[in-house]
């Protein structure tokens, strides 16, 4: 595929998914991500080869939120390895909402997996560092070396907008720290993972992150090992199985290809073998994924033959 | 890769997961089942170049078991379509027991998946036909095509076996009527389910099976168009999600292809664009797996590179 | 107390709880119970000297739908003792609708009390007889004895609306026999079930019967001892624990007395020492209990000091 | 009943209990509590009248824990006002272990009855006073009032155990601030719920505070009225439907009077029109009540008749 129809196809794609954003919403109990402007839509593809194709508002920052989940889990396999993040969160569809407490109390306080609240909570706190702002700034350290850009920073009114409202979050790490599975302090976990969720790119930066999960390990355009293939395995699968939150199987019958969404708007889907893509689109639909990304990604599998269930 | 090669990988993975096998357990509760040997281990491959690899006890006639769920599937989709049968039954991960009811309760009798007991009776409750029989014969003469053979038949003693026991799917049949999933007659859709879960096939015949799976939906063999695209993808995601029970997480990041396996101790794995892979092993793992089978499929996905999330 | 003013007591607590009637509605989901005059209104006292006491429309038949359940409960006790009945139900509120079948798989298939319906199935399952019909006309027998009165007769028409719709109760014996808290035919116990909800009363013969759980088991009117003092204790300890459903706690609180309710509107109140109550009213509130029935209960409680609580 | 008998039946029930106390076990998830002595044994009864009966380890210090929850339950209603109360906490059981935050998630946040630790906490946070030592210095005053005694107080040991282990109870407090249950600062309320717990009394001041929730609201030897007899239906109601944990049902049925258990091995029960029984045995059954406590009631009631269902 040549690249000027690769933009073409992303242009079509937003063309397509526009119509959709009108029936999105806002969410409103993180304030900060109520006033962002809802019509936004953005894409941007990096193929291995080093190739970029955007479309749409391609440009604008947004809160990554539960997309930055998949960076800790990725560097929690480099610091700790698989066995130590497996003890603390597994690997397992929770087929309860990602905020649930209920299932943490049937299974003895260990979280299904990385991808919901307490998994990423459980995941943070294994993050190097005593306080909440040295284990967030090991990772935003790992995230600004996988995008190669320095100028990626937390929002610190989406921070404080976070911390100062999400007790569920708060009960979540307390729980967890009844059963055993959080070893440290409590209020660093969570304070580390309010900091990752409001870590702020746009769909360049964020697509280019993606690229090693789509090449073994390896950063394609560096050459530089981010982590073994083992682990691209571990994160792919999870991505597949857990990551739009409770409509993770429509997406892998829609569009079949691991991805992890944010409530900010933003999603992260890698082809294994071939890209990396990063859509926008703050408007959610009700399960909590962006209404119009969703449909970029759906057209992209179709255009682009992309399913890994061909 | 040569055919000779394929033989020996078969061969190799046997020997590596033979001594797996006595940590696992003939499982209980369905007494015809208990009576298998539970040292038997076998694998058979078809390649979409209609080549046949075999290893191990590939020859040995076993229940399929959940197994069938899949091949009901996908003659629902065919006959009643994707739309109906999402109305009848999801394709998300349930993070519950595959037998369980509690979902169902707070789900208004909506089963999560078509994989789990609930969601494959409202499935089957949908194919052709008013009783149990009916509905099962259709079935049946829907797996002799896809195998090519009409020697494959229920095994009368295990049916008898599951029908006089298994109150819970009784259960499980009247709490969706009770909630209008099943249209029909609850005895019918149960009788029927029971019938398809006591069918009888050794690897060769399963694994040939498979092949429309991993080939767009036309069996490669016979280049008859079995179901479309769009289908097979939905079967494929569901299997990569739902397939294996409650290990289907970790079978994913360690196998990393579609897959369902049975009570039986079978499991069926596609890997699209390359094969169809059958294994045999009675003895289960605490999860209700095959213990050996699991083994062979972790040997041959690193072996062949057969994980999708590479 | 002298008896004349008991009536005018009863006039006035029907009077008091008229206008809350408009607010309530008919249940739905079973036929024949929305097909009765919502504005009735009655009340009934037997006090253990014999003597009876009435207002409005204490002479309506109704169906007594869960008031039978602690008719089954007592001769259960009688005829199987306490200890084999504790086996099949526990003396636990639920703290889940009475319906649910949820509790029911977290504590396998045990029903917490015999006034949830899974609980009361189990114990008409218990009751002597093979089938339905054989166990109903043993559990008819004891109540006609207890009122004194052979008119009593199942509605049958209300028995075929509800045999020929709850596929919920079919599920829930279902899932029971499953793990053997039932023995015997489950479609027996279910029949017996659907028509001991069936019969019908009048708030007279309905406050008669209640008499025995007022005087340690004794019969006042007629000296004969229907039950132990022991099985006393366990009825009116399960009934004020449990029998009104989910609104058990608010009735203790404000009305203070053992009582067992039905979503045919009719409540049976028992004072030990002092007398028994029949309220009806079919118009029910959200919980699913007479909502006239319910302000009669508090105006009697504060009028004639009745709380146990007090 | 005179009184020289009450005194003999006291030690007869004691005689009776004391073998039962080598099946039971002390709390280890408590430090402070899995110290003391498991062999201990007594029992306190005050009568209305003013005279004084005890038996046994009556005089020995312990940690009254959850019975704390009924003092603070009766201060707020007194405090606040019954209708305020209910906002925060209903009257129904939980069907739910005391600790759980299950049922909690289902329910918006809302505690089912003030008797489980969340609806305690949800209590406590209502009290007068801004941080966690206010709160408790309030209620303290109100338990020494009740005593006539102002040598009660907190244990420092106990409750300095209490606060550096129970994460469970901080997660329960953020999980109700999150949905708005608790009004004002989490750390305060659950502070001061880990202070009530850890007061110290012995029998017989114990058993001298109830007298007022036998007597309608008025302490018998001073004649003040403690609260309004609609107060005293409410927490009579809540302790017999909710006061011994799981176990609520069992103790209905057995004894028959309402009383509140706690992981300390007192049990309060209330008699009302006649007596306060309090017991003291720290050797605990699988449900957490005082496994001796239980069989001195048992004894009690049986000796005295005390049921309130005969």
């Amino acid at each position: 595929m040549q690249n000027f129809m690769l933009s073409d196809v992303l242009e079509s794609a937003v063309l397509y998914a526009r119509p959709y954003i009108k029936e999105g919403k806002l969410p409103d109990y993180i304030p900060a991500l109520a006033e962002v402007h809802p019509g936004k839509l953005g894409v941007c593809v990096h193929t291995l080869d080093g190739s970029v194709h955007v479309a749409g508002d391609y440009n604008i920052p947004f809160s990554i939120q539960s997309i930055s989940k998949l960076f800790a889990l990725s560097q929690a396999l480099n610091t700790a390895g698989a066995e130590k993040v497996l003890a603390k969160a597994g690997v397992e569809p929770s087929g309860n909402p990602f905020y649930s407490l209920v299932q943490l109390e049937y299974e003895s306080g260990k979280p299904r997996n990385p991808l919901i609240n307490a998994g990423a909570i459980a995941v943070t706190s294994m993050l190097p560092g005593e306080t909440g702002e040295e284990k967030f700034s090991g990772l935003l350290g790992f995230i600004r070396e996988l995008a190669g850009d320095d100028s990626i920073v937390m929002n610190a009114y989406v921070y404080q907008s976070e911390a100062t409202t999400s007790h569920r979050n708060r009960a979540v790490g307390h729980f967890m720290k009844h059963f055993g599975i959080i070893d440290g302090d409590v209020d660093a976990a969570v304070d580390a993972y309010f900091r990752q969720c409001s870590v702020e790119m746009n769909c360049v930066q964020l697509s280019r992150i993606g690229l090693y999960l789509a090449n073994h390990g390896v950063d394609p355009l560096t050459q530089r090992a981010v982590t073994v293939p083992e682990h691209v395995r571990y994160i792919n699968a999870v991505l597949m199985l857990c990551g739009l939150y409770d409509a993770s199987g429509e997406f892998a019958v829609k569009v079949g290809i691991p991805a992890k969404s944010g409530v900010g708007g933003g999603i992260l889907g890698i082809v294994p073998g071939r890209m990396s893509i990063a859509v926008y689109g703050p408007a959610l639909d009700e399960k909590g994924n962006s209404i119009g990304g969703i449909r970029i990604m759906e057209k992209l599998s179709s255009d682009l033959q992309l399913s890994l269930f061909n």
